[in-house]
């Protein structure tokens, strides 16, 4: 008799944004006349910029001919990417990554989900608390975080960073050491971030204690301020120790065309078994490479027109994010992120919870955003919104947010 | 200090389809001058039919513009997509498969590898020798598979079940009773496939023996005979047992593009536990959706024109089928398939194991193939060669392999 993963039995609830989805579908159907104006999930509205979508078309053309037609692609990705990735994500900023480090995919949630099968199911981890909740639910999946307190919300296996007002949401160096680090820099949900002395802290850290960073580098392409590394490989050392994850969602608005990237160096050695080669082989048997028409997409984004069109896109959703910063100050909220991520990381008024604010904001001002919550129990008291709106909506959604 | 999972070091050697790869370039580069033909790896080389190149431009067009752009798909597909298949794949059929049974994905591949992860580690499984191989490789990173014996190239916790010539290729009820059987009808590599009534009494044996049936059915397009099942939703009972794979990587020349589904009835249970609500959630946590010109892509496939055109593609491979079948009979070798599935699988001839006519066929036809045990123990001796290619390469190919 066939016998279930019961790990999956001890995720409480369901996956945030299909919780957070059921509720807005919920109150939309009972209030068919409201018009609701969604911040809450990361997802982008700006269309595809025209470079990109001038390469998909090319693509698809090339599909339709015998001689350009393109079956399955090479396991790691196309050559063509890879190079365009490392050129212009990691040479321009002195990092020497190479080609066959790179591991092109269909998203970051995927990697983000997936990476945790190439490690043994005894390694403790460690997660800044709030943060992307895919990190611990792949984890609990696959039984590596011990028994759940639904008191605390916090399962006793995995090590929690609290990120709070506190302590500027800068993760601390844990009591207890873990053995695989999440760090999501530029953060979701906070939208704070930390200065490249403090990641190569990090960096010297996991090299000490044989610990691996998953490096989420998912919002970089919002980082405006000096200090701050773009990729783990701007640290010395990091080659030894660290996995970055890469989207393209954020950058360039492909949420709903679907590619991301991983970095495994070869440096990085678990006695004398090497990582790359793990990843290589997971990805070899288990996924069959990302359509070629968005691969093409995928190097569109590094082509000079494409640069200068994603740069516009990218100011775009930042200036949403100041406005909703400076306008919830305005409103008497306490308000961070906004700066180098396209998140706005804001305390709920009062003694509301965060499902509380959640509900209130629904029902009187049409307006979804993220409990912090959601992201862990550090998220508790807090609420996020998101820059990813059109301009009008996110202005629109101030003006309701104020009446309240 | 992090620990990694060593059940990837079990696994024997690199993936098939990368050994081969790896092969046919050293020949390749070592003789320039040669024109080799591939009908080894399963790529199809028909270019896209031109009713879905055409939704693909619409799709690509929808994303350059703001009031037609679309972000996350939702979890499980756009209805657009699930509602065809469920009305041209399971109602045209009889099969009383719903929506909300269908989860849309990135390709076969991803859902036969990932599909063991909602299943217990104590599991026994049961595969067809030959077989894909991704059912045992997954499994065996999962930890799954017990301990490996390099002499029966045999894992000791995997129950096979060998199809060979002296049983037609018909897989027997095993003596163990296992948990999880995979079946691949019609056959990868084989290309045999089996009676509905024989399906039926798989049915029948797992209801019985409370397993769970992982059936694959890639190859569905290709079946011309009237007595074999397209889905195994067509015998009684199938939805209390059994998951169904499906691609449109074979029927419709998706492997570069990217898009398969699987099917988990709702009325699948283990004791309360439902697994369509464990895939629901495996879905959600790991995975971000196909790309939306991908899923409109596959909506086309089952658009009037889609249909007519993908008919005479798929009658293009089979022809390729027929000729190979025909072509080396007269060359007097022993070969199966072919009839409902675009492979052919023949006997090495003399005593020549499977991978010296693999190389041999290499040097002296350069022709690329694939070897029958790369595929599972009982495949030694054998050999496929796919339909995939040009009708004019299969043709020259033919010629070749007659002049050894």
């Amino acid at each position: 008799m066939y016998k279930i993963n019961d790990n999956y039995q001890k995720l409480p609830g369901s996956y945030l944004f299909s919780t957070i989805a059921k509720k807005v579908n919920a109150y939309s159907e009972a209030n068919p006349d409201k018009k609701i104006i969604r911040l809450g999930i990361g997802d982008v509205t700006q269309p595809i910029a025209p470079a990109i979508i001038e390469a998909m078309h090319k693509a698809v053309d090339e599909m339709g001919h015998a001689e350009t037609f393109h079956g399955y692609a090479p396991d790691l990705g196309y050559e063509f990417l890879r190079s365009a990735i490392v050129k212009n994500d990691y040479q321009a900023r002195g990092c020497d990554i190479t080609v066959d480090e790179i591991f092109v995919s269909d998203g970051a949630k995927s990697d983000s989900g997936n990476i945790q099968e190439i490690f043994a199911q005894n390694n403790r981890i460690a997660v800044c608390d709030p943060v992307y909740p895919v990190y611990v639910d792949s984890n609990v999946m696959a039984g590596r975080t011990g028994t759940y307190d639904p008191e605390t919300e916090m399962w006793s296996d995995v090590i929690y960073m609290p990120c709070t007002m506190e302590n500027n949401f800068v993760p601390e160096f844990p009591k207890e050491t873990p053995d695989i680090i999440y760090l999501c820099l530029p953060n979701n949900p906070t939208g704070t971030t930390i200065t490249k002395d403090q990641l190569q802290g990090w960096v010297d850290y996991a090299n000490k204690n044989k610990a691996v960073i998953i490096y989420d580098a998912a919002y970089e392409a919002y980082i405006s301020e000096e200090n701050v590394a773009h990729s783990i490989y701007e640290c010395e050392g990091a080659k030894t120790c660290a996995i970055e994850l890469k989207s393209f969602s954020k950058n360039a608005g492909f949420t709903g065309v679907r590619l991301g990237y991983t970095v495994v160096p070869k440096e990085l050695k678990c006695g004398e078994v090497s990582l790359n080669a793990m990843w290589a082989r997971r990805h070899g048997t288990k996924f069959n490479g990302a359509p070629y028409i968005v691969q093409r997409a995928g190097e569109a984004v590094y082509s000079e027109a494409g640069k200068t069109q994603l740069k516009e896109q990218v100011a775009y959703y930042m200036k949403n994010a100041k406005a909703i910063k400076q306008g919830l100050r305005d409103a008497g909220y306490t308000v961070f992120g906004g700066v180098n991520a396209p998140y706005i990381w804001l305390k709920t008024p009062g003694e509301m919870t965060s499902w509380e604010f959640f509900d209130d904001l629904l029902a009187r001002a049409n307006v979804v955003g993220t409990p912090g919550s959601g992201f862990g129990p550090s998220g508790e008291g807090y609420f996020r919104l998101t820059a990813f709106g059109s301009y009008e909506n996110t202005l629109a959604a101030l003006e309701r947010i104020k009446m309240l």
